[in-house]
């Protein structure tokens, strides 16, 4: 076997490596042991025979899995609990036991499910008294597919409030002071809900920096933001006039002092609240890291934080593998450079790609001619973009193979085209639904020639 | 001290280090010795005494100090040369001997005296005999510099279609094969007019990659182009009305089979040239490595080819930082990320500035907030873009300070407004012409609390 057919090979291998370290259902299990009644939560104990009922309460697109793995650990203990998921996001649930209502909402546009979800959650949490416990697993997509309006507000309303606040410049934590204002579950009001039961939350991260007030909008997390933040921040964007007139009175009634504040660090209400990332981007990372270890590479974590224009950070990766290749910097090869997160796509065409074709497109153009070079680009969610594909794979001979099937690698940049010519070279990265999401991974392979 | 100032003073010492490892008289002097009558270059030597007459020529903006360490080898040997450097780069060239003319010429847009310092170079070379030596000493901004048309072009012409080149969305390669073909002296001319003497062209490098025939358009390298090719550029990029019709003409004579073309590696007419490289950017960065880990920190060289928009490169930096700090990857703290290279600058407004103040500006926004990370971003010439800094230093917490003195970081960057920014916050960094280019440099620092 040719040695760049074995590199790819090996990338591959090593991504499947990545997703298998980020299985939800064992994240939960890695992280969460039973025994007899002891459940052992990392440094911590919770002795169920201490509570009277135990409720499951799950969401996201991790959230049957992860409910499965979290089911089982309750196992007889268990007494009730909700799980919301993806439209389809429902493989093995049937092995929920029936304890488990599963709800299927929708993402990433929220609809009436959403609400139906939220709903039922913040009824559980709230049934919940001193003596009871709440497991409480999150996963990304968490925050659309748990859409409570605050009281007064519709669903709609809140969506354009959402949609305003998205292209008016503001930062994801500047969008969620606002959105958790807006939200009758999101900012920690899950956890004020569950108060005073006791609430275990384990979460798979999906956003870069793992910041728990960020993931699914931290519904347990104490929120740091206030009503007059909120305002503020809709003052400083000036996006009043495209905001419903309900939500700007909705934000105005609480600057006066409102009961509906978000709960605070300082409240008491998190006392008996324990959150836990227990799986992220790194998790994949490091997975990753392991195998490609195991195939003979010297591997270096660059970053499980990118963030920054796809295509340019695609041109970093390309100038590491050309210093590899050239010097032995940052590492001799066989070398494997591992980076994850999640970059950004400024539209420029109207083509059918994702953030990671974009990334191996990018990439292909830099390592034009370079031999021994392989660069995989691929979400763990297993869906880049609008497309059926998780990926692509691109090497030092991408640009050649394109020339001679008349493909024009820039334009399909510029269009933001990169599935159809991915797709034409037979180098996308088909996964299906992995049912897990810690964002994207990068995996770059560079050998010497013999 | 606070670390965060002592830190500042480290990142200035690393610079300061890196280049001091690009001192252009050091570079000559450390791959080229001289015993007795015997030049040591690397594993060749050359016997002196065996020539008859030796030239020295020299061009580029470290023109001076390479010719002053060139002259000081060859001593008594030194038959006369010549020297084209930028206006008001002569420092020192009081110590030139006499035997060597110094032509001052334009940078970056060629004027009269680059063609006479070409013309100049060209004769020498061309007086150079079988039995003569010639020590060619090039450097960044050679291309400017050395700037003779081919036969019946004007200065003007030749600089019309470099600008029609320029925006023209070609490779800096393809524009490189239509410049080749319309000068007299890039592409190899400078090598054919010395044969047969034998030429060492010892090269300071600054572009990435070190490609030979783009450091200064290769005047001493042989052409892989032909006119034919320079014609399909100009065709591929439909560039034809925006060209004089003197420069097709000459284009289109020299189609049809030309003495004019550019000499090719197999003319025999490289045999009895050398050329090396003496430094690069790789040279700054390491000499920068080793004075980081004399400092104390753990280094990591990321690459010596950076390339691409510069504040989507420094959002790469600053997400590595951020994993230095979250997980000690890719290094433990105390880390030196080193990394060097030519970013590009996409102007969106029209404020002052350069892309290492740029750079710096993009890393301070996503480093805010977090303690003891410094980033150092710095043109080893001395000058970034139309300013009279090197660069700009950023930490974690240049945010706040700038929102202390109502600074807009965002607007500045969008404005590409760096400098009044860092002016305001006295962090420019300020060295005043080096003499030297090997491009630019980032110099990260990231401290873990005690």
């Amino acid at each position: 076997m040719k040695p760049l057919l074995q590199m790819h090979e090996d990338a591959e291998e090593i991504f499947a490596a990545a997703l298998a370290g980020i299985n939800p259902e064992h994240a939960v299990r890695r992280r969460c042991q039973r025994e007899k009644d002891q459940l052992i939560l990392g440094e911590r104990t919770y002795d169920l025979a201490q509570y009277e009922n135990i409720y499951l309460l799950a969401a996201g697109k991790a959230a049957v899995p992860m409910a499965g793995a979290g089911a089982s650990l309750l196992d007889d203990r268990l007494t009730k609990g909700v799980v919301v998921t993806k439209y389809g996001h429902t493989e093995k649930s049937d092995l929920l036991p029936d304890s488990l209502e599963l709800i299927e909402a929708g993402h990433p546009v929220p609809d009436e499910k959403s609400r139906e979800g939220a709903e039922t959650l913040l009824k559980l949490a709230c049934e919940a008294k001193e003596k009871d416990l709440i497991l409480c697993l999150i996963s990304g997509g968490g925050s659309a597919l748990l859409s409570a309006p605050a009281q007064g507000l519709t669903v709609q309303e809140k969506g354009k409030a959402a949609d305003a606040l998205l292209s008016s410049g503001a930062s994801i934590h500047e969008m969620n002071a606002v959105r958790k204002h807006l939200s009758a579950i999101k900012g920690g009001r899950l956890a004020k809900a569950a108060h005073p039961a006791t609430l275990i939350c384990l979460i798979l991260s999906d956003v870069v920096g793992d910041d728990l007030d960020v993931i699914a909008s931290g519904p347990t997390v104490p929120d740091g933001s206030c009503f007059s933040d909120a305002l503020e921040i809709i003052e400083r964007y000036n996006i009043e006039d495209r905001l419903p007139a309900s939500v700007m009175d909705h934000l105005r009634s609480g600057e006066k002092g409102d009961p509906e504040e978000t709960p605070k660090a300082g409240d008491g209400l998190f006392s008996k609240t324990q959150n836990q990332i227990i799986a992220n981007n790194l998790s994949a990372v490091k997975a990753a890291q392991e195998k490609a270890q195991a195939l003979g590479y010297r591997t270096l974590i660059l970053t499980s934080m990118l963030q920054g224009e796809t295509r340019q950070v695609a041109r970093v990766h390309a100038a590491i593998a050309k210093e590899i290749l050239k010097t032995g910097h940052p590492i001799e090869p066989p070398a494997c450079i591992l980076s994850g997160g999640e970059t950004t796509v400024t539209l420029t065409g109207e083509g059918k790609g994702g953030r990671n074709q974009e990334f191996a497109l990018a990439g292909a153009i830099d390592l034009a001619g370079l031999d021994h070079v392989v660069l995989l680009s691929a979400g763990t969610d297993g869906t880049d973009g609008p497309t059926d594909a998780a990926g692509a794979r691109a090497d030092g001979h991408t640009m050649d193979r394109a020339r001679k099937l008349n493909l024009d690698p820039r334009r399909a940049l510029k269009n933001n085209d990169a599935y159809p010519f991915f797709k034409t070279l037979d180098d996308l990265l088909i996964t299906g639904p992995t049912h897990t999401n810690v964002m994207d991974l990068q995996i770059l392979l560079v050998r010497k020639a013999d």
